[in-house]
């Protein structure tokens, strides 16, 4: 992994350069907060919930974001529309399964969803990812329960059963495209501790897929963005505790430069 | 009142150990900083807007925080079938009456929901209290209009009238159970400066209601601690104005200390 | 233009001191940042979303503000009715018209709410002020694209095919009546890379036109008061990105003092 801190700044160099629009159609709590950290990260967002409008927003976008996190009939049928647009015009698509153990109607949304084209990526706690793989249906509200500690295997068996990339996050990150899996085990508890931090490393996958070669190297160069974005907005001498850490969260993301990525990277290939 | 401080440290440390999950259905405008504030806090949040899974969600929830700030035919389902099943499993309710005396769909929500079940704890600004007990349609908007003078027997009566704990809060907060009238005399002004900070503080009181031994206790805990969190912030050295309050006021709810309670509080029984 | 920030600061402190009530129907991501922004500022805000309510709403309202950044039936619904409300009782109407030239659906509403009357002001970046003005369908989502070297122009040219006052937002702000073009050249980049700095412009606009004589300079004085915030956030000592100046920018609407309108401004008359 000698030059992974290399590629990763390519890749934010790029993405940078290009400002892709990524659309999302995500929960109400995290829009905002959405929003400013693709901004921050120096993509373009744009976000809709209205099925009238998506096929006409879905060609003019760089990438898909889909979230479960508040969904009502109309952004269910929002999001299948969309589905079926990217998959046609060939649109990169992350999904967020947030709290789909938690009641039918997101399974079901999941379920259709999956079914109606392949995600490029999917990103979501272990308890999510563990729920998806049909593991576990003990998914507690929108917040992970503890580490597990097969969560390597799950992950890898998600990617198999879903032919995808997968990303499950926590303390420690892991990710597999069905055959490697990666960890990452970068990041800072305070992230857990404000609400859409998952959502929004979802958010910036989908801003790196449409410029990098390949989905899962996409989805390790953002866990490691998002991470250090974490650690720095943690080490910021202002920050005293959520509020703050959001606050220097999105500067962060603005001023990370590479000898951080060098030399804060921690990658493990399990 | 000798060991109110430490009464609230408890169950404030309690809060912190057990992370009740509170179930918000609220307004648009505030979700985010809602989920923070409890996040900060040391609970758990989730959210919905929808009716077809709600009754899997109040399942799982420790607590129900209901606000009716945007209201929508969709949402005042939710808020029902919610109030119906938080009935039926014993789970407590938090109501908050955003601008009930500003048009009749708000005060057709509030009877409706009223008419189904007692919540745990009413809360809202005076204008709202006296709304709901039927002294007044003059609220102007969301915020509170002036001090009432007659705050502490409006907030007795409606305690009575609905057999429930009811909260005014104002630059001194009211709190009856129907026989007994507390003032809280903490805050600061800024708190009115930010949107959502009444809103935030009856996710507080329902936070508060899970681990609390009676719900006229929980109330004065959670205006205590949202009051001190808005001391602390104000006097905050890096606090400015409205922006830089609002995000020590997160991270004031992360740093409070029994210590400052002690020193701070308060408490009137009058 | 020896007195304009006299003009401007006179407009400032009698907003302040009547706290105008500002409806705002806007799109789902930016409501808490425009709420707060208006509390700064030192108006009132209220939302909704609900055609049930907004008649009672608009009633109460010293402002309309409408946004359709994230537009829904049930949305467009509300915005026409707040419309003809707000046509019948002479309460001011500022629009904003987020992305109008991505969608049909945001054209033919923008073109539903234009054929029922005519807002007090129309506020957009310079792409979506051409494609109103028919000049272009190439907005590239919510963000503008470049800046346009027939911005007054076009300014003008829809200023007088509406009959009313429009404000093209970006680096150099154009602003017209018809008649008279003004440019100005205050504000910040920072403002680009934050969600929702354009939609709180609009609000903005809206706030200052119930307490200014004439709607061209409620503009005007809205406009400088909105890039004065932006450029006192970003010297702020302790700004560091996008996320640091968010939270000063809403400080400063309440820092705000006359000698800085005095020393900063730059308007020129085109």
């Amino acid at each position: 992994m000698d030059n992974a801190a290399d590629r990763i700044w390519t890749d934010f160099r790029t993405l940078r350069e290009t400002t892709p629009l990524v659309l999302s159609l995500t929960n109400s709590v995290v829009r905002e907060f959405t929003a400013n950290a693709l901004l921050a990260l120096g993509a373009s967002p744009i976000m809709s919930d209205a099925f009238e409008e998506i096929t006409e927003l879905v060609g003019i976008a760089g990438a898909l974001n889909l979230n479960i996190g508040t969904p009502t009939p109309r952004s269910s049928e929002a999001m299948a529309i969309a589905v079926a647009v990217a998959k046609a015009k060939g649109i990169p698509i992350a999904l967020d399964p947030v709290a789909v153990g938690a009641t039918q109607m997101r399974r079901k949304l999941v379920d259709r969803l999956l079914s109606m084209a392949t995600p490029t990526v999917i990103r979501g706690n272990q308890a999510e990812i563990a729920a998806l793989a049909g593991l576990s249906s003990a998914a507690r509200g929108v917040d992970a329960v503890g580490n597990l500690e097969q969560a390597p295997a799950v992950v890898r068996q998600l990617a198999r059963q879903t032919g995808t990339v997968v990303v499950a996050s926590g303390a420690t990150d892991y990710l597999s495209d069905g055959n490697n899996v990666i960890a990452i085990e970068n990041g800072h508890p305070l992230m857990a501790r404000t609400t859409g931090s998952g959502c929004v490393a979802t958010a910036v996958i989908a801003a790196f897929l449409p410029i990098s070669s390949h989905p899962f190297s996409a989805a390790i160069s953002a866990m490691v963005v998002m991470d250090l974005a974490g650690e720095l907005a943690a080490d910021h001498s202002q920050t005293e505790g959520p509020g703050s850490f959001r606050v220097r969260f999105l500067d962060s993301f603005d001023k990370l430069e590479p000898e951080q990525i060098q030399s804060r990277i921690k990658l493990v290939q399990l």
